[in-house]
């Protein structure tokens, strides 16, 4: 039985705790957060759980075997730190840390204690990412020309962050998981419109090989788009997430080209097959997740989501970030 | 009566040629192709139009008063410039010329001679883009945040120029029409997978005041997309251009914020009201076009698409090519 | 503080449990259901509220002012009479009763009691709902051509009842709520395929006007659809309540008639303008719905959705039964 | 080769005139139409086609192989008899005559002279149909619970025929192509709201097995549906004629019922899986059927599209139109 305690009770934590309660091997024995308000809707709804606003408490409490930390990105370094420290496993909020070198910190000092840290990329859990993570790795797809998001919606400003470090991290880690080639190189424009952070970003990733990335976000579009479109030599696939029936659609659809030898007697043909929509399953992703955090914990296995992965996110954030400030200049990874 | 010749007879050319046949107060006199065999079907559905495959005779000869371009990009400078230092006008296909220095030669040149170029920027004639074009100078949209512009479908491949070229001058002409502001500088990132011109391109265009505005054009995607979303701080337009029946939506939607003395006590209010469809007139754009092309040539009018207008786009052009070329560096115009 | 008792805690029963539980006037006070398996998830949850499988016990309590009864239809006569004897008054879940009798008995049983009925007809707390009664009283839409409604699904096939006594009380009470003009005479087709309850049925209503009714339900579609149509003389209106943004559309289309005194002579337009999609609110429909209970109880109102109304639809579902029994006769009401 | 005459210049000739001069085997000789107006456009567009206003010289001409009957349904009879009498096959717009009886006549007639009849389905010849055919043929769908088709649009209203004659053929002629089971009876219910002709109608039709078949067609409606659904034991189809790339989707969705003996343990399962989108091979329909209409009349092949496949149809129509007089009484055929 793992015991788990549960650091900030803000917008996503009541989702952590409700999921981790539910998992059979774990036991939520305590939740904190700095609002007492918050503690009492806890108190309320599970008074089993010890509630307190010291997290120094939680860090060093012998009886607690792992911390989730649901809180603002700024402080989840300093907390992981000290859970680990402490030998806790961490389950972390995305995006894992601030910078790159936190989260290498973090990784190395896991792997010193042998503990175990996943990131919260919550997508890929859904049955539509491990879908198209099968579809890719069956090579359906064949060699692929482009990948390519669309995540626009009004709202939720963010007191803290830009949109890149809102809602990027969620096309990042799908594409990380999906993906095998990585990036190279980031380059990112964009806006702030409204309260200092950029609203409106835009976002080319190069990769080694042919393949091509770009993600199209922002908080000031009128209707919510959630569109992954991935175009390979053999077949195509767009993802609608907010399809409530035909999240995935394949295309059987592509170009041909003959004669390589002479560019100007080059013939393309274009080739118009069938579609298929793969049944997606409708898994509820925070609890399979949170199942699966605490199955890596008991069964010392490395998750998908380990540190590596958020350290491969932060550093696509940090260089988009970089890249934004000075116009879109490229920026190496 | 004005006379017109039409020199090209390939993709384009017959729409040209049907639709100034139409026109009142035109006469379409010539048609003039390399290849003999598509002036043979000329020869079967007009039987009163001339046809050649000398375009010297047609540039040169009196009885002609106006000249069509429906030719590759790389030939418009030369017969459009022989055209013109024959005395007569010109209807030239989009995009204008191959670079800017070409266009400012032929503006020029037009000048001096007293004669109109009009480049064929047919999308500004159609209903759609009439009514983005009022919406906007009605102020409907306020504060403008972001011109976004989403173009993509399977092919065509074009042979000589990428698809940047090739889909990009339609946002463009519609950009240019519709905002005031114009662009200030210009960043692209882009690859070429199959045929060594560039088939997926993603471009950022950066202007003085606050807006920004963003194109993604590719001839790789399985789905055919025309999709432009207007933001702005009053209401939100999205135009989808392949709807038959609902292109043009405005939506009473936006951010309201509030205290703006302190960022940390910003308060960020949304609104959302009604949604509006209005009617879209089913224009013939091509017709309408054509006859405001004698009517500009016969009045001296200058017209919205004249030779300054093909020239903005053209430099918009130049620069991304330029961008692509060098990684994604940012380009002043 | 009016003192509620829910009999039945299957499907439904518990959302209107949780729902009355949140009216500030109100208190559950008992939940009653023969499964006591139930009754100790009511426990659980809500630990203050008294629970019996003894419907007898709760129909006489002297404690209860009112009785929910979420039970079969085939049971709510019996219930809801010795509820209204015991002065107590009632909320009963749709269809009000199986036969326009009961329905009458229970009528004039609360009106010489001078206690409340309310059927469960939640549609009409939905701002969808709300936003079409306010634009056909303000006669937007003129005299209306027709009512057509599409409402089908894959399952859930009833145990008890045919589609037409599941679905169709939706659209019933819908038009009942939103049309002054009431039924005269219905026609219905329909087929079991599967357990002798039929599962595809659709069904034609007559009025004393030129209005025209109609539905087509089942529960054997592969894809969901929740669609209804009204058509005037002046104004369409669509509402497909799947739509998350724009549930409701109303097209300035119709159809204009010249010089009616000769048939052959008849001149008819067409006239197509703009399309508005006005904002509905996102009521919970439910939570206000017992809200309203308890008001009309306390303050001894009428509901829009009293015996009376649940009558109106008890006798339309009679007849179609009837027609569909004598392969689609028609049956006057 | 095939000389064929045109009778009718109106809404549908000219397509019949210009698909059938691009058949190999076969000249159009000659157009008639009462309107000389017409007839000088037919003039212009067609100079080697003769014209006439006199269709007693068109159905006596010897030079005259067939006749192509595009006129109002009442003149079928007349016009198709004299042809057949005087030795010519012929094509007739659908629906094939007024009456049962009529088309019984024209059966016998050709049947005597071993002439060809050919009746204007052209859905038949669409992708879309050939592949929904191979489906149902292949068993794809397994037993069929219902044919349910909505065909609405806004206009246009005929001057001489209610909805039903206008619309509804293309929908039986579907389904009698496609469903190897035949109406058995019929129920009609409907309005006319404007000129005296119904504009709105609903149709149910019986077999003689477990299936049912349902058509909703109006003119009143603000848009435009073409949608055909047919839902069987093993799969389920959805036919979107509107939708430009996936106008049929079939679904693995059903419905498994175990132990039949007692309904009220009866176990109803609900199946859901992928959904597969066929290509649908862009046929024009029209070249293909008069190809096939001269391929017929050469090789002396019996048609799909025969006289006996339009008597089905009318005999449907008669049948709707008695039960709708009658306020919907059931029709036996």
């Amino acid at each position: 039985m793992i015991k788990i305690a549960v650091i900030g009770y803000g917008y996503w934590g009541p989702n952590i705790v409700r999921n981790f309660s539910f998992v059979e091997d774990a036991d939520v024995v305590c939740v904190c957060d700095f609002d007492s308000k918050r503690l009492e809707t806890v108190n309320k709804l599970y008074p089993s759980i010890r509630t307190t606003t010291d997290f120094h408490e939680v860090l060093t409490s012998p009886d607690i075997d792992a911390v989730a930390i649901v809180t603002p990105v700024s402080t989840h370094y300093e907390l992981a730190k000290r859970a680990l420290q402490n030998g806790k496993h961490v389950f972390v909020e995305k995006p894992f840390t601030a910078t790159g070198g936190e989260a290498e910190d973090l990784i190395a000092l896991a792997e010193r204690k042998n503990l175990t840290i996943m990131v919260d990329h919550t997508f890929l859990f859904t049955g539509a990412v491990k879908k198209i993570k099968e579809v890719i790795q069956n090579n359906l797809l064949g060699n692929l020309y482009f990948f390519d998001s669309t995540r626009v919606n009004l709202g939720l400003f963010q007191h803290d962050v830009n949109v890149l470090w809102d809602l990027l991290p969620h096309d990042l880690s799908i594409m990380d998981y999906v993906i095998e080639e990585k990036p190279m190189a980031i380059l990112a424009t964009g806006k702030a419109h409204l309260n200092g952070y950029e609203d409106t970003v835009y976002v080319t990733v190069f990769f080694s090989n042919n393949m091509i990335a770009h993600f199209n976000i922002n908080w000031l579009s009128p209707v919510k788009i959630r569109n992954i479109l991935i175009s390979g030599d053999q077949k195509m696939l767009i993802w609608n997430d907010l399809d409530p029936d035909e999240k995935i659609k394949i295309y059987d659809r592509g170009v041909d080209v003959e004669n390589r030898e002479s560019i100007e007697e080059l013939l393309i043909n274009y080739r118009s097959g069938d579609v298929w929509i793969p049944k997606v399953e409708p898994l509820e992703a925070l609890t399979v997740e949170a199942n699966y955090f605490v199955d890596c914990v008991m069964n010392n296995k490395t998750p998908i989501n380990d540190g590596y992965a958020g350290l491969r996110i932060v550093k696509v954030l940090e260089a988009s970030t970089q890249s934004i400030k000075q116009m879109g200049k490229m920026i190496t990874i």
